[in-house]
């Protein structure tokens, strides 16, 4: 094993130091001694590389998944890999939200949660749209919502109820529109969620405003009203991002949109 | 292949809607329908969840990688995974980097680069360190550091002589101490870089500010003296979040280790 360590480092590294620096691109290079991946392995590698880099947030917007990764995103979110993933963050984000000191006891500690694909799960519309292979077709997301059949995302629900339990103020924070308060809500408690402090849906006049500035502007206010936003649980970097960053975020896996 | 969609998808959610919510981590829950992964499976779906979760900054500061990642740590970066993820976000901040207008001509639009294993890869010392398995020893990666032979990151090369290219004021803002500017210059330029604005080290009183703190000062600063943050590269989410992010923050693979 460590003699093929080193044999990897000599071929990584073996130009850096050679007085020859005309061919930079030599430096570190896919070590193309190793035996050849099939066709398989290469578009794992691809997509996987792919999905680091969506959740990384280092994507330019983008509005469909990769054609080539269809397969690979529908065996994520399908699979253990998904569901392990949503587990680790609900688990980091419990641990983190035992420690805040909550001595002051003047109620001010806050705990944001975005609601899809954070607190529900709208994996069985996705299912029959190409898991973010289709562009998005708002009237057919539309109808889904209005259905208020979402599932709740498990790992989130034990975080929701530990951030309940430990006093936390809960704003839920969300791109869905003001016209679905009802159904939303229908579908939140169906789902077990509860005791929520305020749910906040976007107005008519904020359409049109990006997610990272419209989420940014109701953190703003909720810090001019005193709260101390300790964690922010969401799937989006938009739902993060921004002013009035909380003490810590949770960034919860996502491979199938981009919401900017 | 539906029949076997249509099946994970009702053992997934099959509970959430049948009146019972008694016990809701049964919502989404492991599909234990599925053939049982051999322990190498299951190693590389928990060690790829807790990459992905200090990739996305969800882990609560760490000091060694878990010890049963070891050999999953050293095979991703010595491996072909590491170069596609390296490759991937210099293309990604490239590309991002020729869309921005200068039409301003003031040459204020600048790009920030942190340096280790963001420009320069220490991974020579960590092979003989154990991948970020053995705890951080100040004096002897100190001795690594001056030895001043760390290779060039050849994708971030690529992105760096671009950046310089189109005209980008470039700041090196490196959690280096200022003791080590003569050997970071001297690696830099050995190593193919050339041409940068300003080289940011820590000052003997800023060793022991938390880096997200140091780096942010110094982006303050730059934006006081008229500057556009376009771009930030970095390994850590200490080099890009904070006061004063760039424009687009561009987050290199690296899970070795962290710094808060």
């Amino acid at each position: 094993m460590m003699i093929h360590v080193i044999f990897l480092v000599v071929s990584l590294f073996s130009s850096a130091f050679c007085g020859e620096l005309s061919d930079p691109s030599s430096i570190i290079k896919y070590p193309s001694e190793e035996p050849k991946r099939d066709d398989g392995d290469e578009v794992n590698l691809h997509c996987t590389s792919w999905r680091f880099a969506a959740e990384t947030n280092n994507l330019a917007s983008w509005s469909t998944i990769p054609a080539e990764c269809a397969d690979y995103v529908k065996d994520y979110v399908l699979g253990k890999a998904y569901v392990a993933d949503l587990e680790r963050v609900s688990e980091e984000a419990s641990v983190f939200a035992s420690t805040v000191d909550f001595s002051a006891g003047d109620g001010k500690d806050a705990w944001i949660f975005d609601i899809d694909e954070t607190l529900l799960s709208n994996l069985p519309y996705y299912i029959d749209h190409g898991f973010g292979l289709e562009l998005f077709d708002h009237s057919e997301f539309d109808k889904w919502v209005e259905r208020g059949v979402a599932p709740a995302i498990a790992p989130s629900l034990k975080l929701y109820q530990r951030v309940v339990d430990l006093g936390y103020r809960v704003f839920l924070l969300t791109g869905r529109k003001e016209s679905h308060r009802l159904v939303t809500v229908e579908n939140l408690i169906n789902a077990g969620f509860q005791n929520w402090d305020k749910l906040i849906l976007r107005s008519p006049d904020e359409q049109h405003k990006m997610a990272t500035l419209y989420k940014s502007e109701k953190r703003d206010e909720m810090v001019k009203e005193g709260f101390r936003l300790r964690g922010n649980s969401g799937d989006q970097w938009s739902d993060l991002l921004g002013s009035s960053m909380s003490q810590r975020s949770f960034k919860l896996a996502n491979p199938m949109y981009y919401i900017p």
